[in-house]
This record gives C-alpha cells, structure tokens and sequence, in this order.
C-alpha cells in the first residue's frame, strides 16, 4: 500500500499550487534513500584553478564571442584545513532546467539546496518554471526544504519543469539581466545539454559584461549523450584513463558524464545506463524467441549522435545495429543499409531463424549523406522561402536532392517538412525510421524471393523507445551523481566562478574518491553554421569508431547478428542484486586516478 | 557483471540446440529465487471431488459436443494422512505453451517438472516446441533438470516457445493421436488462454473417446484477463469474497487468476498486475507534467476485454480512459467517444493543462457497435468472398457499416482488411487505434477553436505497449502462483483427473495458505457463433460495469480528468520495498476462505 502525499505542484499550470498526490511504494521508498557525498565535500575544501584553457575548435572566434570568458581555467576542489568560502554569505541563487528530461534531475537541485543549507546557511534558493522562459517572464518558485523534499530520487522534471526556449535575442537578454536583477541573484545554474550550457556561457558572458553580480554555471544533461569534453578528463587525473588502448566517453544513458573511461566487461554488461530502453529491449528479444516469427525494429533516442543505440547494443546483443556515425563515415546510402539488413535476414532465415531484434538510432536518417544533404538544403530553404503546395520550391533543391525526395516514401516526405524546433533542426525524432526501414527491407526481401535468393517469411513489428525512458527514477548511481553535481555546482557559485559547467569525476571509486570541480564553458565551445549565421555552439560527442565501444561492438556483431546472445537486463533494482552496478560498468577497470 | 551463462536453446529454430549466452545480473539473481509452496502441496494429500458441474452456457449445446467429460466435478486437494497417488509410478507427461507470452509461463513447467521429480520420481517430461504444432509435428524435447535450471523464475517462454496453432481439424486430431500414443503419454499439460483452453477440452475429451490413456489438463494463461470461472470461487472456499458488495475477478497481469476478490485500495494502489504496462504509464505521467505539452494516448493489450487498461488506470490515475465494456454498454458511437475526450481537453485547457494521459484499450474500435457490426460483417464477408480491388465486395456491407468503412481515415480501412489471425480474429493490435483517435480529437478541436469554445494547444503522442511487457522477469507473487499452478497440475495428472483447468485459490493469504486444484473445463463454456458454425468457446471475462473496480474508477474519473493525481509505479522490485505489494493488492481486505 502506498502512502498519500502532498507533493507541490504542477509548475506546467500557471493556476496551480500545492496538492495532495499518491506515491507508490516504490517512489516512496526513494525519497528517504541516503544519497553519500563525495569525501571533499564533507569536510573543509579550497578550490584550486587549472592551467588556461583553450576551444574546442575556432579558439580566435569563440575568443570573439566571450572576450571576458575565453581561457578560463577549469576548477577543482582540494581538501583543506579550513574553509576558504563564508558560510556567513547568505547567497541568493536560482535554478533552472533546460530541454529534455532525464533521470537525475531533481537531484541536482537537491545537491545545490543541500550545499547551500550546509554551507550557506540563509541562503535563498529560486527554481525558474519552465525552463529559460521562466528566467525571462521572472517566473519562479521558492525553493524551500518542504517544496524539494517529495522530489528527492524522484524521476521526471516536474517540480519546476522545463522548457525548450532560449535566450537569444537583444530583448531576451534584457529580460534575463532584470530577472536577475530584480532577484538580486549571486548564481544562476543553468541544467541542460548542448545548447542550454552555450545558452548559460552566453549568460555568464552578458552578465559580466554587463557588470552583473549573477555568476551562471552549466550543468551537463542530456539522454542523448553528446554532451563531452577532452579537457576534463585531464584536468581531473583522468590521465590514466586517457592513455589506454579502449578508451570510452562515457556519454550515455542519464546525465552526461564528462569522463574518458574504459570498458572491457561489455559482453557480461548488466543494466546501467538508459536502463529502462535495455529492459524493454531485453523483453522484446525474449518475446521475439519465444514468438519465433517477428523482426522488431527498435528506434531509439539520440537526435545527433548514436551513443544510446551502441550502449543499449553492448547490453543487450542485438542481431542489427545501425550506428549513425558508421553509416556517415562510409558515406553509406539508404540502400546500403537496407541490403546489410536484408543480407542478415537472408543468413538468418537459411539458419531457420525468422525473427530478430534491430536497434537504430532516431538520428539515423539524419546521418546519411545524401539525406544530410537533403536536410541541410530544406534548412535553408524553410528558413528563407514559402513552401508551396505546387512544389514549385523543390527547385531550389539539387538534383540529388530532389531525386532523393522524391524517392522517399511519401510519409517520411511529409514528416521532413513538419514544423522544425525552435532550435532550427529538422524533428527527427517525429521521423518513423524504422517503419521507413520495414518498408525498404519488405520491398526489398520481395524481390530476393523472386531471384530464388531467400524462402523466408518477414514480418515486421516497429517500436520507439523514447517518452518512456526519460522519466524513470534515477538508479542509485545517478541519483548519487546527479546529487553531486548539484551540490560541487553550489561551491563553485559561492566561490564566485563563473561560466564553468560542473564536473564529478573519479566514477569507478567509491563515491567518497570522487572529484568535484568545474570546466570552461568556452573549452567545450566550438563554432558552427547555423541559420546561415555562425554561433557559438559546444560540439556534440559522436560515437568514435576508433575507440572501445564501437570496436567491442564491431568485433561481435557478426557473432551476434547471426547466434542469439540476447541478453535481457531487466528492471531496475533498487536494493539487492544489481543495484549498484552502474558503477561497476562504467568504470570497471579503470585506472586509478593520477 | 553478470556471469556467463550456458541455457538451452532456441527451439524456435530447427538447427539450434543448447548454446553459451550470458545473463544480465537481475536475471541471474532470479534463478535460485526460493519460491514456497502452498502448505497442501508440502505434506500428503488426497483429492476430493465437488458438486457436479454444469456450463457457462448452452449446456445442452457443452453436452452434446463434450458426452464424456460434461458434469465432471471440480477437484481439491486436501491434506491427508497417506498420500493417496502412488510415488512409484512413473509418468510421461507432455507440456505445452500457447499463445502469446505471459510472465510465469517458464515456472508452470517448473512447478510440474518438481512435482514429478518430488513425487513421481523417474517420470518424464516432454516439452513440445512451438505451440499445439509440435504436438502434431511431434516436435519436442526431453525437459531435465539441466535444461529447465536456467528458466527458473525468468520471462518469455523461449524454453520451448509458443505457437498460436489449433488442433481443429480431424486430421489434426489424428495427428496429436499418434504423438501421444508414440510418446506414451499418461498425460498433457496445455497452458494458454481461453481458445488455447477450449482446445485441451476438446483434445481431452477425443483422448477419452478413443480410449487413449492421456488425460489432458489446462493452465490457465492470458496477458489479456479475459479468462475466468464463476464456478471457481464458491467451489474454493470463496463464498466470502463472492457475497461482498465490492467484487473483482482478477484477470489483469500475468497469468489468468480465476477467482472473485475484493479490492479497496486501489488509490493506495502499488505496482501489482500488469507492473511493466503502469511502470511505463506512471513514466510517461511525469513526463507529461514535466514537458507540459503533450497529451500522450497509450494503447494497452487487450483484445477482448479491458481488464489492463481499466487495472493500468487504477494504478496510474490518467486523465481520461476508455473502457470498451462501457463503450459497448452505452452504445456508444466513434464520435461520442471523440467529444468525451474533447470535453476534457477543453475544460483542462481552460485550467491552464495542455497536456494529459489517455488510455485505450487495443480492442477498443471492436467494443463500438457501430464498428462491432461492421467488423462482424467483414468476418463474414471474408471468410466467404474475394476481395476485389474495385470494392464490389463492399456491396455485400449494409448500408450503415458501408457509411462507417468510408467514414474511417484509410489507414484504418486498410488495417481492418489485413490478414486475420489463426482463431478467424480481426486483428484489433494491428489497428492504430490511438493514431485514429488523435486525428479526430485534432478535427473537432480545430472545429472548437473557429467556434470559440477552444484555445489551447493540442499535441498528441501515440504509444502502444504491448510486446515490452510481456517478456518481463515475473514478480515474485506471479512466479509463486505460476509454480503453484504447474505443481497442481502435476498432482491432477498424477490422480488420472482429465477436463480440468489448475486452480489456485485463497491468494489473499500467505502461500502455506493458498487453495490448489482444478476446475472442470467443460463447466467455463458456452456455444459461440465462428466462421458460420457453432463453437465451444470459453466465454471471455468482460469488465463488468456493476463491480468495484469499474465503480471505483467511475467514482473517480472526474477527478482525475480535471486534477493530475497521477501515480508513477516505477520499476518491478524484487527485494526491499515494494517486492511483494502484489499479493498484498491483490486480495487485501478479503475475507477468509469458508
């Protein structure tokens, strides 16, 4: 039986307040989990600076761009007699979460409200509704210890929820500085992925230009994982790690992790990151052997890169993967792709077996070269011309682009011209991929049957995997990084950083041997053509297929895709076995740190 | 990391047979799960015979198709002094699965293969690959300690697979004749659903005919809860729970449970039945809340009946549901049930919510009579006539469902006209019910907002969960029953009893406690009208509109439409809190066994 509960509520409504709600056991269960602290903070810590930084790319641009910024050092906390930090400071800092939602969230909020009471007794604590249209219409709640508290290990990002707007123009930032100023905020922490934390850099640039007190810190979140950096994993000892042959940034899953780690237990992998998409996974393979009759084509979330696809392929053993960053190094076509599928099928039916499981990323037809070059010509074409319904604007189209259209079945045509984000991209993830897929392979299968070349019977069954994953509660390993987060972000405000993004590192150890510091925003950064205007952006991490994962998987998925090594990692659990063993696989046999 | 692992394999396809495959350290964890026994089961029994039985309906009908086995009685088992069965018989036994997967299928075979191994040592146990075809094929392999160890507690039926063949014809019939002779089967264990059921009546009473010495038993199993007894409950001790005004036959989950319980805390409710389908629900609610701007329609398993999406509500709370029984009780109409969910669209938008949770159940098209007389129409039409390409056919349609087939949007019409299943079934999964609803729900908030009574935004998202909850690891309480149920399977068979369902009762106790025995097959079914003939059918458990499940969701329907009272179940736990809520829901409050 689970326990009524007053949750706070419902930031998504502006007519709302607090009202009772039912947790089940399970979410109840959470709330008091003890979450363990990293050693340096829990005990009196200095914080050291690193050597200058650089960009990831274009650094006389992004220098440009954050002419206050540019060359930060990166920061780490350092045990040390005493405090250097005030706990006399009453600070007055808000928070906001950006984009997406992934598993860990309202941990992070928990982390910086907990570092302020502990450290910053009186401080203040502000949560924006809405995400960075809350920081524009000065929308926000009172962060207080009864409001976070039925949050605590809690999934989704529905206490103050999120949104998908950024602040961008003139105007806009006008709004934020007298947000911020009407506030009288010292810190401002900015959770999001890619763009959210090139949104905070770009606030943290503003504010100090504008003689602000405001410091803006970023928070690495995204579910696609392509959200890294190659200087932090240096910065904070991970220099062992850096130097071995199989090399992995750790990248999917919950909250990004900004680490260079290896793996070797892949094939003996258990649940760990995007642990509900291999759970599901895991049960569509074993309902496919039992059934003996289907192929499931299985989409994933992962807008521009593929790092989901490839973890949940190293969990749970598919017959097929498609890595988006494979199919764009080879340059391959859609029909390559279809005959590598429908040449495994043909295998697999001459073995007797007419059913499967294939993963393919949301992304996938985005990293196709002759659509990428479809899709970078319609970008152009919507941001400047009317679509007609004659077509007449297809003749701004090349001709291997317009071929390509018009070869398109007309649904995936239709879905390419929907309404694009507010980000510019195409909405792939409204792109059914892998019902395109079923159709190119049945088609093509057909006409193997003809040539005699396969005897087989196909059907098709099409998932995506994506609303349901997001929201999950946090394993005990986010939930436990995810809190540190938070709460080293909370130490780098008090300190007076700025245009850092927070950084816990050190994940293979126990928690109390993780480090805790900050990044530069601007050594993420890189720039990049967006809207025919060149912006500052912090370059995706893609799949390396030069390094561990990928290699792992490369070197298994003959074995794979024509045995059955289906490996179903089942639900989370919370206590007993396999609860901690996100830990373990991420890190397993990590070298110490330096 | 999860341990290497070698299981059997794979009797899906022909050329396989044992290989390595690697368990994920939750599956591992399960397979020495302890699970207990009801106190009958541990000690000597004798069985004891009730009433003489009756059906469901047409009992002259039952009669005349079943002139052996009508009337039987039920049985019990009963402690005893002496064990009554002799343990130096040794049997052969052969087992069967059927349909579509439902967690705690692998543990009946467990539960049957212990009893022989407890009580009839040095018997044998077949297992026949692929559903009733590899009874006819006699296509099977022996069931041994080493093969069955690795299934123990685990999901998906891939021990020996499914098939969703029938034994109809004489031939057929013949067939199952010779296997059962060339085996010297004492006995045939059939798990599966109603039709799977009503075709081990049929097979037990051609055995009894013949004079052949196999008796055949039936297990009853069904994702979908539309398998039930009226009979069971008084015959086991539940004339308590039958006289109660709240009333409930738990039929939602995993494998079927025959007995009348009374429900009270479904507010309170904790993840029990259908746990994968309202884990994924509960996630997709917070995603709701957090995003704010997505009404998400969730299309639930269910063919015939709406047992899980009513439980799913039950247990989550969304804003609307669609109960087919209803539907088809008020005759409702496609367009009734749009402006219901318009309604509650309009009036949340008016509070400022543009975003809910809608559930459906997949057979939902089905329950309208509008579309109910339609599809009746096709069944006949196509079990009869070409389907010219012209559409001549469609003149054999009365006029009303002629008007309804071109009032559907065209992807609708197509799947209608797919291929139907081996049971002569329209295909309900194959529709996208929830994608036509959103379409509708779109038009007539279009036509709101030019009429001024709209001005929201609308956004709907479709899901289907189906195949990702089927294959799930049982909970602890499904894998205690599913044993209980093949242990007593094996006992009946051992009495020489033939016609009966397993039957486990008194699932409000502790298991020492629970009832064991089986129900007379024959007393669960009426005639029906298939392909144009008379039938024997086990008569499908509807949700029934005067019981307390259903009044209680209608009791509280409003309130959740309007207000967000969502529960979010989260993850099967197998250990710590939460691991064994399901018995407790399931029969909490219920009153004693007589």
């Amino acid at each position: 039986m689970a326990p009524a509960f007053v949750i706070n509520g419902d930031a998504a409504s502006p007519s709302t307040g607090r009202f009772a709600s039912v947790y089940s056991d399970v979410q109840f269960s959470r709330i008091d989990h003890a979450l363990p602290l990293p050693s340096v903070l829990k005990s009196p810590f200095k914080i050291v600076d690193g050597p200058r930084s650089s960009a990831a790319g274009s650094p006389d641009e992004i220098a440009k761009l954050f002419p206050n910024l540019f060359g930060q050092s990166s920061a780490r906390l350092v045990p040390n007699d005493v405090n250097t930090l005030s706990s006399d400071q009453k600070l007055k800092i808000g928070v906001v979460l950006s984009g997406g939602q992934a598993p860990g969230g309202h941990n992070v909020i928990s982390g910086i409200f907990d570092y302020l009471q502990d450290r910053a007794k009186g401080s203040v604590l502000y949560g924006f509704k809405g995400g960075p249209a809350g920081i524009m219409k000065c929308k926000y709640v009172v962060l207080d210890a009864d409001y976070i508290y039925p949050y605590r290990n809690q999934g989704g990002f529905d206490m103050i929820c999120s949104g998908r707007d950024k602040i961008e123009t003139p105007e806009q930032f006008k709004q934020a500085e007298e947000t911020v100023k009407k506030l009288d905020l010292d810190g401002l922490l900015v959770i999001g992925g890619d763009d959210s934390n090139t949104n905070a850099c770009l606030l943290a640039e503003n504010f100090w230009s504008k003689d602000l007190k405001t410091r803006v810190m970023g928070c690495p979140k995204t579910i696609d994982g392509d959200l890294k950096s190659k200087d932090v994993p240096t910065s904070f000892g991970f220099d062992t790690a850096c130097k071995i042959d199989i090399t992995y940034r750790i990248s999917t899953g919950t909250f990004n992790i900004l680490h260079v780690v290896r793996f070797h237990q892949f094939l003996l992998g258990s649940a760990l990151d995007v642990p509900i998409y291999s759970e599901m996974i895991g049960n569509v393979m074993i309902d496919a052997r039992s059934t003996g009759k289907y192929y499931h084509f299985v989409r994933l979330m992962g807008r521009a890169a593929s790092h989901i696809t490839l973890e949940c392929a190293l969990q749970t053993h598919p017959n097929i993967t498609i890595i988006g960053e494979e199919v764009a190094a080879k340059q391959l076509t859609l029909k390559n792709v279809t005959d590598y599928i429908v040449d495994i099928i043909c295998k697999r039916s001459d073995l007797g077996y007419n059913y499967g499981v294939i993963l393919v990323p949301e992304g996938l037809i985005d990293f196709i070269p002759e659509v990428q070059h479809l899709i970078a010509e319609l970008n152009e074409i919507l941001a400047h011309a009317v679509v007609d319904e004659d077509g007449l604007w297809k003749k701004k189209l090349t001709n291997q682009s317009l071929q390509l259209f018009e070869f398109l079945p007309p649904a995936i045509q239709e879905q390419l011209m929907l309404e694009r984000d507010p980000h510019g991209n195409v909405q792939v993830a409204k792109i059914e991929t892998e019902k395109m897929l079923i159709q190119m392979v049945e088609t093509e299968l057909e006409k193997r049957k003809q040539m005699g070349q396969y005897n087989g019977n196909f059907k098709g069954q099409s998932h995506f995997f994506g609303y349901e994953g997001r929201c999950g509660l946090p394993t005990n390993f986010d939930a436990a990084y995810c809190y540190a987060l938070g709460y080293g972000a909370g130490a780098l405000l008090h300190s007076g950083k700025t245009g850092l993004i927070s950084s816990v590192g050190n994940l293979g150890a126990p928690v109390a041997e993780w480090t805790v510091g900050g990044t530069a925003l601007t050594s993420l950064m890189d720039v990049e053509r967006r809207h025919g205007k060149f912006k500052p952006v912090i370059k995706k991490a893609m799949v390396e297929l030069e390094c561990g994962p990928f290699k792992k998987y490369e070197s298994l998925r003959n074995e794979w895709a024509i045995n059955n090594r289906y490996v179903s990692p089942g639900p989370i659990q919370f206590t007993g076995p396999g609860s901690d063993a996100i830990s373990h696989t991420l890190v397993l046999e990590l070298g110490a740190p330096a």
